[in-house]
């Protein structure tokens, strides 16, 4: 079967077909070697991907550079506001003019929604949305979701626990709308007040999505083949006796894993939300998470920087 | 006919003759399809710039970045004072000794007039002189030069008008001492207090360089082929009313354009002086000037730095 | 005599047999014309350094840099808090979990003694200490111990003053362990508050290195081979009538050199315990000794960085 990519730009998970994402999973999987420096690449050789973060971030920032140098290429740009013409009041649009004369594509993060959109309908070379504020983080999804598949076998007849501070985190509002693609099963598993906004379960329900809303970890998980936890921050609560009451609650040990296979992801940063236990338990797929989070961005750089 | 480049550092536009500065205006013409990434340059294999950078910038730091990366070769160095020894109180002489133990050519940014030049007396290598303070800024320059040279093909006769802070900006200082290499007419057009000081104006009267002094923007663009905006920075007025005042007056908008061929230029980041629906127009050249930075760097790098 | 070299992590001086530390020595000297760009190098091509730099520096972190670019390699990383994960509030153990899945080695400095091992046991990719707080520097002692050969000829035999900081100064306490493995004498010249602690002396007499204890600089400098100075911070001195007194008896001047064959070194940054007027003497040693930093650590990375 012969697939094809035709995405110019990398700004929401709801622009990907199935098709789509399927071709990236795919080609990723062929990038695992030279993600792993077993080979060299020189595929994009002289091209420079302009690096746009408004936002501190390790992961991300570096897994993108990683991406871009193992494929030969080389990277451009900043990452914080400081030392740069932002400072100088520059508007994002005449910074990214700016990038896009020199680069030959653009990874932006920005603490507006919309940001990464609003630049690529204004500039003439690609653009990755590397999380703009409380929007989208499509490639976080799609590294999710390689790490399910290849880690599992297929994204089909997956049973998913998605744990933590559903209510604002940008990564599972991503993620849950990308499952939907396939023919999965989700728990919600969140405090009351942090639960998935009722907008998208609205949407899960026309996608046919199963899933349902659980207050609970522990006896939740014994039947699922991915938990997904996420950090809950204390900020989200007006009142710290709230938080500090829900916290405990939603935290994973290595005893709660005993006689269970599922594996255990985390966008990370963790807090303490994943005990350290759990770092050595065949289960816990969270730092080689974050590794896929090379080989999936260069197949998403390798596809839409053209040769 | 065969030109040469003779100068081993870049640090004042005054230390170029006309045959320096056309040398680097061809050279810059062959580097553009590099620049473009339409071609793989592997000229500077394993070199390395040192860059400097003591004052925030985007666009002359990655430029020059950008210029060393696509002529095959990489970059070390800092864009800022912290996170570097300059924090231990180390001063630029030895940071700059240092620099050069490491690097193939240095490209400094200072606040301190004349220091460029002090460190290129004091190092082994190459070194360029990215802006000092109030002083030179001789890379803009050379861009600026290229860019009205490219658009409108030769820089004899050129009736040029220069807008703005033209008494603190040292962009545009450079940048008419370059122009009278040419038979040039220049208008100078400015609030009475932010005119080209009177000792600039003395040199150029010198050099046979034709100019007016002008006070309104919108009467004065009509017969120019070159239309030079630069800010107006609140600072630099002890009264706010008196800026107030004088603000709008050099702010150009679409509207104003109508019927004009001029192009419009700006060493940038603007603030509010150039509209955002002169961007659209063919008159706006600002960000392809951007872009022009790189093929200028590159011509200059290559001819500093020894194979 | 085939030599080899067995340590996989860079952590701390006394992990070194003389073995290693003579293979790294002599390694260093191959690295030579690569290091001056004289020869291009694509033996690490494709492959990438992790730099984790939690505290300021110029000229350790810019010499790793260096280094691994001199060798065809690239560098991924941070070099202060700002703009990582680390803001977040991510711990170190997580953050070198995460760079180790992107890069081929780490290169670490941190505030905390023992940071570098730690995390050397928690990852399955080389790392090299770059400096943990108080604790050790090893590859700048490898750069001193490379410095001192160079330029004299052998380690054995050699007489050197170590003049300054001698309490709290890592570089020197780890300077001193090695020398230790050569037949050397040594002058601990400093001023009473701040001499070798006890239990290096203790050390250094079980592996009998010879050594004297002096207070005074010019009349201990006339039979040495070698000047090591380090910087004296006023920070050290609970009263700043002290650190006056103190200050100027331990500043070297060109006037001091007369009739003088031995190099002066220092780890930088210098703060005015040399005056500038040393550094045209043909004794200033300190400003190649920075150079030799790359190529003692293109040894080390060449080393551990598996082809």
């Amino acid at each position: 079967m012969i697939m094809s990519f035709n995405l110019e730009n990398i700004i929401s998970i709801r622009d990907f077909k199935k098709s789509d994402v399927d071709y990236i999973l795919d080609l990723a999987d062929e990038m695992v070697p030279i993600a792993k420096s077993q080979q060299v690449c020189h595929k994009k050789d002289g091209k420079l991907l302009g690096v746009m973060f408004y936002e501190p971030s390790t992961r991300t920032r570096l897994s993108f550079e990683t991406a871009m140098k193992r494929l030969g290429g080389d990277v451009i740009g900043f990452n914080q506001k400081q030392g740069t013409s932002v400072e100088k009041g520059e508007v994002l649009y005449d910074t990214a003019q700016i990038i896009s004369q020199y680069a030959d594509a653009i990874v932006l993060r920005h603490d507006m929604a919309g940001a990464a959109r609003f630049i690529s309908q204004n500039v003439d070379i690609p653009v990755v949305n590397a999380g703009d504020g409380p929007g989208q983080h499509p490639t976080q999804t799609l590294l999710d979701l390689y790490t399910m598949k290849s880690e599992i076998g297929e994204l089909n007849n997956l049973k998913i626990a998605i744990v933590g501070d559903l209510k604002y985190g940008r990564t599972v509002h991503s993620l849950v709308y990308a499952l939907a693609m396939y023919n999965v099963e989700i728990k919600f598993i969140a405090p009351d007040e942090l639960q998935m906004p009722p907008e998208i379960l609205d949407d899960l329900r026309k996608l046919n999505c199963k899933y349902s809303i659980e207050t609970t970890l522990l006896d939740n998980i014994d039947d699922v083949d991915v938990i997904y936890m996420t950090r809950i921050q204390k900020e989200r609560f007006p009142d710290p006796k709230e938080y500090a009451k829900v916290k405990g609650k939603y935290r994973l040990k290595a005893a709660n894993l005993k006689d269970n296979d599922a594996i255990v992801m985390h966008p990370l940063p963790r807090v303490d939300e994943i005990n350290f236990d759990v770092d050595k338990l065949k289960n816990a797929m969270y730092f080689k998470q974050a590794f896929n989070g090379v080989p999936v961005r260069m197949a998403l750089l390798d596809s839409i920087i053209k040769d």
